[in-house]
């Protein structure tokens, strides 16, 4: 048998190659934007399509703050680190990703078929470690979302999140997870590919 | 203008039609599954795309255990619930992903241009907060990837943490995030597709 006659990596997904493409293989982490303006029709289209992912429950516990306006923006920016803060003032638009606590409160109605679910999540820490890695699933489904979009995503971990949580989620009841910068990628938007792990250096088969 | 000329959601994306159904719309979390087997190509292919997703510091903590055979499936049962249990047991492959705590010694191979970054990881307690985000990032990757690759994924948050990490991580280095059983649907493999929250109840932009 040839080589070229082994069905390689992605020739096995059922995803066709372009979708590959946009989503992973071509997408990067944008560092630069250009103008043009990221609508709030896209953002409720990236919504739309990713607020199918799963999540234990169903409890859909992720919010999203869009920080589009120059005051709100001024608000953002002191809280954002050194290096994070050109980019995040240059971009079209901030998503502030965040996890509701409280989210068990709508499980009544995400998740009828067994009401008590709510009851279930009656302790604090409990609740909020489930909040914080639900949320966070629904974060990775947003940065493909956005990718689906045709927008560049720029996730970005350096900023402080207790000064972003005063700042915007005054009430306690949201935990600030990621800011995501979005557009359309600008000149030198990134650079070079990083190397990634080979499969043999993260699965194990038992 | 009539509402059909109207730009809908889904026609707003840049990803096609038939890719958003397979990996959001369409998809769905299956709780039985056919005999087929689920090969290591299939699983290598799925690593192969998702691991250009994103992570801080492209530190990549993600560690993935496939438990496949009679023995190891025997380990990994009895720290099920016991509402997941007849599921897990019949799925042709269970993952078990967890976040290797100690990804920071990879950092100067993955994140070369600032080698140092590793010791900013120094300390163990922000070092397990940002595996177990960042892994958690990658396993929404993974679950997407799973339906890329054709096959449903069944994520399941029901199970012991600390037995499934005595069972299989005893080096104390892991930190176990969730079970994902994979495989093609089998009959009546999932119930009616349960709400989702519409944009304004998620979404605010200031």
């Amino acid at each position: 048998m040839t080589r070229a006659s082994v069905a390689v990596g992605p020739d096995l997904l059922a995803l066709d190659r372009e979708a590959q493409d946009l989503l992973f293989r071509a997408a990067r982490t944008a560092n630069t934007f250009t103008d043009e303006p990221v609508t709030d029709a896209q953002v409720a289209a990236i919504h739309d399509l990713v607020r199918y992912g799963p999540t234990a429950l169903n409890g859909q516990p992720l919010r999203v703050l869009l920080v589009r306006s120059a005051p709100a923006r001024a608000r953002l920016l002191p809280h954002v680190s050194a290096g994070n803060r050109a980019k995040t003032a240059a971009a079209p638009l901030v998503a502030v990703l965040a996890a509701d606590v409280d989210f068990h409160h709508r499980l009544p109605e995400l998740f009828p078929h067994r009401p008590e679910a709510k009851d279930w999540l009656a302790d604090r820490a409990e609740r909020v470690a489930q909040a914080r890695f639900n949320a966070t699933l629904q974060a990775g489904y947003f940065l493909l979302g956005v990718r689906a979009a045709g927008l560049a995503a720029g996730p970005m971990a350096g900023f402080d999140a207790a000064g972003v949580q005063g700042e915007f989620f005054p009430d306690g009841r949201h935990q600030v997870l990621l800011l995501v910068n979005i557009g359309r990628p600008g000149p030198d938007a990134w650079h070079d590919r990083l190397p990634r792990l080979a499969a043999g250096e993260v699965i194990r088969t038992l």
